[in-house]
């Protein structure tokens, strides 16, 4: 059972098709907002796409998350669908420790100390110091201190950050879409039990009882074919897994790996076929259900076999992966970093229980602290924090935030779900999976996704006075 | 002229005479709210009378500014006037690293390393730390998530401090009342020169033209009679100076306390007698200028007697200095604290210009930079931080917050003087001095010191829903 989180939005090394072009840019941020010891910067890179902007017009900022901002700019389409009604500029911020924006270069994760600035805080104060920066280059004649156009979108993560952002500094953005945000996965807010309950609840209705009772009776036949050597091996060859299993604890990083495929598949489990995490068909946890239940499984192993064969639609759905590296993302730059979030500020507390179809695991912090020490040496947990500085629950003195969430992510149980005021409200998408409303516009979208775009239109014209 | 600002509330070593008597708590918070670096914690103090206190009544908290917090809560009878009505908590928490709330003990102060943690941001999560403990311990089983009737309280930098908490923490505090906070003094918000015109005016109102020119032409006299050392032992045995002055350097410090003296006057010209920075009689301002003007100046040097003879209205009132001590706050605490913090994140800019009746004095950043890091070593001035993190002018998105600002006040120049919105008000007290309207009420009491405080009143309740 994975001890640290899934990634909000899990990212591989995979290419990215570039359907939307910007041009790139850097500005020094201080490493260090919140204190007065060092002048040291470091060079924050931003995506700039000024196409659709014209004089008057606002711009919309994305407030990057946890990975390679080109990588959320070539999956946030709705922007650019939306940008010649507003005139609009397109800026999407990459967070500080991903993808280019490394406060310490290669060092930048290699200790605590290099950690230390690695925090939401921070990353709100480089945001506020962009937009400032694009305020002064782009807007300075024609917005005054009253008028500052700027819209926050973001997605996950993002979603969070766009929020936050609104919420701590309404003077630097005028209203956020918040897309699949879940900040209310902290503390003692949502039942632990909560995430992998809907994943399995979206794996029931798209693949039936059939498809979860077979996942949930796969974890102790995967422990006991590996419990010996030669069931290492045979898992390793049946599997095709790029490295044979050697120890318990790989067997651990494969049940893990498995989870994930699970998380992801729930996640992205997008109405038309997407290229997003992984290439991925339309509805791949219907084509998984519908290939693992149409098999027919006479013992253990042909049960292992039909599950391999089954999450190809994930692992393999462009024939072109040569083996399953259960170790892929381990030591991909983005994973550690957002782990190291997870460890400190962002704790949010997951297990799973016999009603779903996971393997059963506890939610243990002291276990939690004690993994996040040894991956990253003397780190301290707080796990009220994000309550204590984003307010928890009592949201009701903000305003201009629209929060939305697809019912069928299983981050919505952390979102909020239901309308806080008369200026802070909430979309919920039927059917929907994780920030599908953020992505461009398809000829497959429901009406449910199409009624939420039209709600961020809404909400975007009434924050800037466009009626 | 002095380089590093006046304290916005000066403080001396003075005996507080205690009025309202509290229970002295300390609650662990950690140094560092903003990284997992370290897990260590200081004591930080704070006051607490539940005397008024019912079941289902608010708390009060003042928000500690730059000094000792009995004397704050010693000079805030407002807080104890209005709360049986409420049937409120009392709470005064110091700010760290003043008073005894120092993170590193004595070495808190001795090195940037040390001060690093001595900032804004640091001090409101400090507040809500307190907050959050409070509620748990006084008001667990009375309120929810969504009531939580903490309204903030502050005098000066007090007063921004309870705005800002209002603004960043709104589900900490529902609700401000900031009197006198100057949170418009950065960046180029304010004429550098407002400052010392305000003063010159509140001389000129209440002492005439007469006393104003003298004071305006004692500089140069000041100046003249020092240049030499037979005038600097006449001059330190002519004012009665604890030491001979020696240096150059030694008359600046005399003329930056002469400066600093008619600063506190300004501020501190209370219509009753005082005893809050040092005991003082109703109006010194006025006293003072009666005295100065009645008496005949034939020379320089009679000038220079009248005039320090009329400055024991300041430095003796009681009769009881031996002798007065140009240096008699350099090496306090909470000075070095202060000047740290308007070097650092609190830079306001202050000139002096022929129009007022100080010493010439131009704004100069780069000078003010290269003193502040003559004193502290290696330390950082951001002169926009404030703006940036607090929203200098764009105030309409926050709520509940009444500034309220006398107008004889030189801070009342960097003040919000005017409504921003139906949720953030300002109330205006004609004639009156700093903070006045947080004292507790006085037989003397103007009806513009009492409107405000039945307005504060009036908007506490509206906030609480009880009307």
């Amino acid at each position: 059972m994975v001890l640290i989180f899934p990634l909000l939005i899990c990212f591989t090394l995979h290419v990215i098709h570039a359907e939307y072009s910007f041009e790139t840019k850097y500005l020094d941020v201080p490493i260090d907002h919140f204190s007065y010891l060092h002048n040291t910067t470091f060079k924050l890179r931003y995506l700039l796409n000024g196409h659709y902007h014209v004089k008057g017009g606002p711009a919309f900022v994305y407030t990057g998350n946890e990975g390679d901002i080109n990588m959320f700019a070539q999956n946030t389409g709705f922007l650019f669908d939306i940008a010649p009604t507003f005139n609009a500029l397109i800026v999407f911020i990459e967070h500080r420790y991903y993808g280019e924006s490394l406060p310490f270069g290669n060092l930048s994760l290699s200790s605590p100390e290099h950690l230390r600035y690695l925090t939401t805080s921070q990353a709100l104060a480089d945001f506020v110091h962009i937009i400032d920066h694009l305020k002064n280059t782009y807007f300075s004649t024609t917005i005054g201190n009253d008028t500052l156009p700027f819209i926050a979108f973001g997605g996950s993560y993002g979603g969070m950050l766009a929020a936050w952002l609104r919420m701590k500094y309404p003077h630097s953005v005028l209203g956020a879409i918040a897309s699949s945000a879940p900040i209310w996965f902290f503390g003692d807010i949502v039942p632990c039990e909560k995430f992998y309950a809907i994943i399995t609840e979206v794996f029931e209705k798209f693949g039936g009882e059939h498809c979860t009772s077979i996942v949930k009776a796969s974890w102790s036949v995967l422990r006991n074919v590996t419990s010996s050597s030669k069931g290492k091996d045979y898992l390793s060859s049946a599997w095709n897994l790029c490295s044979t299993l050697k120890t318990s604890s790989d067997t651990d990083k494969l049940i893990d790996w498995v989870s994930d495929i699970y998380v992801n598949m729930a996640m992205t489990n997008y109405h038309y076929p997407t290229d997003f995490i992984t290439p991925l068909p339309a509805y791949s946890v219907k084509l998984f259900c519908d290939k693992l239940t149409s098999l027919n499984a006479s013992d253990s192993k042909s049960l292992l076999e039909n599950l391999s064969d089954a999450l190809t639609i994930y692992t393999n759905y462009t024939g072109k992966n040569k083996c399953n590296n259960i170790n892929s993302t381990s030591d991909d730059l983005g994973e550690r970093a957002w782990n190291y979030q997870t460890c400190t500020e962002l704790i949010m507390p997951m297990c799973s229980t016999d009603k779903d179809m996971f393997e059963n695991s506890a939610w243990d912090m002291k276990k939690h602290s004690e993994t996040c020490q040894a991956s990253y040496g003397a780190v301290v947990s707080r796990p009220t924090w994000a309550i204590q500085e984003y307010g928890g629950k009592n949201l009701r003195y903000f305003s201009n935030i629209v929060f939305s969430n697809g019912l069928d992510d299983p981050w919505s149980c952390g979102g909020v779900l239901g309308n806080i005021s008369s200026k802070v409200w909430a979309v919920n998408i039927t059917d929907g999976a994780h920030h599908v409303d953020l992505r461009g516009s398809h000829p497959a979208d429901t009406r449910y996704v199409k009624d939420a775009r039209k709600f961020h239109v809404n909400a975007i014209k009434k924050w800037l006075g466009v009626f």
